[in-house]
């Protein structure tokens, strides 16, 4: 196989990346220069020091994430599914807590059980006693929402407050545009003006 | 700035990969393991033998490109913006002469004039007396059609047919979802049945 359809192949292996759009990609790492393309590498095999936080487990390049180490976070644990969501939360700036990635939710039907997610880290959080709250921020989804009942089940001998992240309308979003679903949800969560 | 931040940014820049794409496929890369990082980095660097085929000017890692190489191909060029098109064509397996990549079109606005394609080496290659029609198979754009309109002229002296691809209604595509322009083509380059 010539060198660019390799490339292709290996990048249209990646999530969101197809034939054509990993073929797009491999034209234009071409296209910018060799240059490019030695620091990209490099970019690439530097992620090698890449692993997960002890405290969190989020990904991180030393033992403890820069969230784990600042003590100035509440005690307080928004569990995510994964880091892109940390990072959605992060770029919002609406939480000064710690943050706990699970790493995926429950799916079964994609082989996904307790086991593969980070729930021996989180208990053991959990249980140290230095954390008043744990905010499930898993998404609103059939998954999320299983993992999040998953969770409030396996924390419920632990002395912290379990709580779930809202569900609704989105602030700006219009109720013409609004699924099912959601507008079920809005209903049924509605609060006391 | 960490590693995952530094492989985003440098994704981040390649065309059709924005901020939240570029993390993602960051992430993608890590996840999938040490193993694949490395391939991938080789990958990449191994793109370095990739230069323009001294006849055809599509990449290449080889002196002359495949199809420049193979003797049976008939003397006739399609002229193509870039590899990609080539490759469309070559899926379709509708063509069976040889390409001619611009690698772009005239795009003043862009800064693109006629010294940045590869116009001297298409108007050495039509006066070799080795090719008998020149297909110019630029987009259906602005730019593709003025592109093509440079190209008659530049080749006007030349003993060699200079043709352009039919613009039209895409076959199995409803009239009713075709855009305005299309539509007008369509009219206008009308045959008789």
């Amino acid at each position: 196989m010539n060198p660019i359809d390799k490339l292709k192949t290996l990048l249209s292996r990646l999530p969101g990346l197809g034939e054509k759009s990993g073929m797009r990609v491999a034209l234009a790492i071409i296209n910018a220069g060799p240059d490019f393309a030695t620091v990209l590498a490099k970019a690439i095999t530097d992620t090698s020091a890449i692993h997960r936080c002890e405290v969190c487990c989020d990904l991180t390049d030393e033992l403890r994430c820069s969230i784990c180490s600042d003590a100035r976070r509440e005690p307080t644990i928004c569990v995510v599914a994964n880091p892109q969501d940390r990072m959605a939360f992060e770029r919002a700036a609406v939480f000064r807590g710690r943050y706990h990635i699970l790493h995926g939710v429950l799916d079964p039907l994609s082989g996904v059980g307790p086991f593969e997610l980070t729930l021996r880290e989180l208990l053991e959080r959990a249980r140290s006693g230095d954390v008043l709250e744990i905010i499930v921020a898993t998404p609103a989804t059939v998954e999320g929402d299983a993992t999040a009942l998953y969770l409030a089940h396996l924390l419920r001998d632990v002395d912290v407050r379990v709580t779930r992240i809202a569900t609704g309308v989105a602030v700006g979003g219009e109720i013409e545009h609004a699924d099912m679903s959601t507008l079920s949800r809005a209903i049924e969560d509605r609060r006391v003006l």
